[in-house]
């Protein structure tokens, strides 16, 4: 049996990293295989579009569309090179990221929208993931925890209002999306993780 | 007024370096300023994005789809930071290569004609050189010349078949097309120039 894909998806701040820590637990309470994978990036050329990207070079960064397509090269490279061939082996994989990051970051925070899912359509030819998990919280407590990390990246100083119509993008993408479960993350973290590990112990009932 | 934007495309060993150099010629003989870009490249990003498709990384080299977008990322950041800004500030572009060479390599040499052209539809958004010289040979004829120059780079080590759908595809694109000269460039040198030449001049009597 091919596995399946399970990508977290959330602002800055919004708990990925305990959210793939909870998913892994659930998943390895069923001895269930797994891979786990990062975008942009997750091989050496995705990786160094990531940094291309996030920190530019010689005082260059990259203009918005230029970006965009970056993204979307890192993403298939990833896709195509270990996700796919993964998955066909049995193994899931657990994203910290996929497509609906360009789609809510590029195309809702940028107001790329249109290019952003042309490209995506035209590129990953209908792949996606099979459940997709959105914490969602208020971009101001997203960003003061991501400050308590240390300094902000390129994306991370973007004004709110950035951040604002990323929110508005994923919470569009999600509504009604039989593939993807909004939490709400401005929950105590024992509540988010329960909720989160309900919500895949519930895919499992259907998926295996 | 805003300048012109002039692309040299064709097949490795076709004679594009000789064919910017007339180019050049007839356009200082009319007191025209120029820059010159070259694709993929022309900006410090797109150099590092050519680097990164043509060597690869540790070992692993781009998808053909990756290829394409990284190809498609450098060529924004080009048209974006340098080609438009120059053309409104009145200056001619010089271009070698531009999108017809994704449509020919990738679109044509790797079948990806679908992904490429809708990738370029809303990437470009309708902005397209004001003439693009074709020069036109028998890939056999072109990869011996390029063999005399060293070592053959990663497209240049494809099947002659790559290039043989690459032509064609070039060959459609030229055809009919109001905004393409197609150049024999099996023909002496000088005659190439000659008509290369008389192109530029002819083209020069109706853009003024």
């Amino acid at each position: 049996m091919s596995g399946k894909f399970i990508v977290i998806e959330g602002l800055e701040g919004a708990g990925k990293s305990n959210a793939v820590r909870v998913v892994d637990a659930v998943l390895a309470s069923h001895q269930i295989p797994v891979i786990h994978t990062r975008e942009p990036g997750g091989t050496p050329i995705a990786e160094a579009l990531r940094d291309l990207w996030k920190q530019g070079l010689n005082g260059e960064v990259t203009t918005d569309k230029a970006e965009a397509l970056m993204i979307f090269a890192a993403r298939t490279q990833l896709v195509e090179t270990v996700i796919q061939p993964a998955l066909a082996q049995g193994k899931w994989v657990i994203g910290d990221r996929h497509n609906m990051s360009s789609q809510a970051y590029q195309g809702g925070g940028r107001n790329l929208a249109e290019l952003v899912d042309k490209i995506g359509e035209v590129v990953l030819d209908g792949f996606e993931p099979d459940l997709t998990i959105y914490l969602d919280l208020d971009p101001a407590i997203g960003l003061e925890r991501a400050k308590g990390r240390g300094a902000l990246d390129r994306i991370e100083q973007q004004h709110i209002d950035f951040f604002h119509r990323t929110r508005e993008r994923y919470l569009a993408l999600t509504q009604n999306n039989p593939k993807a479960v909004v939490i709400n993350a401005e929950q105590p973290i024992e509540k988010v993780s329960d909720d989160i590990q309900q919500a895949v112990e519930n895919f499992l009932k259907f998926a295996k």
